[in-house]
């Protein structure tokens, strides 16, 4: 009986809420990877939905920006997801990641930009904690195969390897490197990075 | 006759204002580098000056961020000025470069996080721009004496400078680098970056 009771019409205005949140989120990641200038109320009129319902789930642009963030880079991560990560020789399957990574951070470049204008960085960092791990993780492994070098600590590796990429996507943006220039440019940089010292 | 009456009061009340900025700036440098979250009354109240003539000169704590971020990145600068930078070996000019701006940036660490809190990126870069400038001259002189990599673009390397070094302080503040380790991570890092590739 309670459980009937719950299922109306609490469940039907959750599923409602749900539905409205990801057509929110689907919404503002296409708008902000086209625009980081994107209003909420053009987010609220291409996810369907009004700006009262907008500002329930989302009370400030900040945490909208945020929440698009958070949703982007959980699809990206999926993306990442290639088990040749685990089993190509650590320079190859870092030059795989990089490609991968790039194209995925490419399309999401002016959305990464919006963030970086509402966000701290350590909050972007966060994000990103997911596809960081698989970063991590293969430069471990290059560690120990003796493909990657061990003078400096793994976390400042990944670090490194953030920050570039980071870099990359802006510069990109502000037009002081060439799209086809990108993917060389950060391959040899992190590759540079990661080499063992001769 | 006009000479004389342009004289006061205006140039006074200038005066006023110029002393009042200045004492605003160095209170804000000063209590941001030890706090990045020092909110503007207490600013105002360590300047000597009152809340309405601190919002009068700067209307948002984002503009007051920023012109704090402004004259703290000009005595810097000033500190960067060693002849050494443009005599020395380039790896020994970038080694040493890179420990005075490490010590310059770590006294003022916490004021570049609440700069990250308000400011884009994009923005903080433009700030860097002199001392950025004598990194760029460095560089190209190491590239011209055959020491540093001709393979990337030189402002792409500039823009890796600026990226790694930031972050290097973003590791150190939130303690995931030893103060101790932080210089010969620095070192390390920029020189295998910038080495020709072997």
């Amino acid at each position: 009986m309670a459980r009937k009771a719950a299922r109306h019409p609490v469940p039907a205005r959750r599923a409602d809420a749900e539905r409205n949140i990801v057509a929110i989120l689907e919404a503002g990641t296409r708008l902000l990877s086209c625009d980081p200038g994107a209003g909420v109320a053009d987010i609220a009129k291409a996810a369907g939905v009004g700006r009262v319902t907008l500002y329930a789930h989302f009370p400030s642009r900040e945490e909208l920006v945020d929440a698009v963030l958070n949703h982007a880079v959980g699809m990206a991560d999926a993306v990442l997801e290639d088990e040749s990560i685990d089993t190509a020789p650590a320079p190859e399957a870092m030059t795989g990641l990089l490609r991968t990574s790039w194209e995925v951070l490419d399309r999401h470049r002016r959305l990464f930009l919006a963030a970086d204008q509402v966000l701290p960085t350590e909050r972007i960092r966060e994000h990103h904690r997911r596809p960081l791990r698989r970063v991590e993780r293969l430069i471990a492994r290059g560690q120990r195969d003796g493909d990657f070098r061990t003078d400096l600590p793994l976390a400042w590796l990944v670090t490194a390897f953030f920050a570039i990429v980071h870099s990359a996507a802006q510069e990109r943006e502000a037009g002081r490197l060439e799209p086809e220039e990108v993917e060389r440019v950060l391959v040899t940089t992190m590759l540079s990075l990661l080499s063992p010292p001769a």
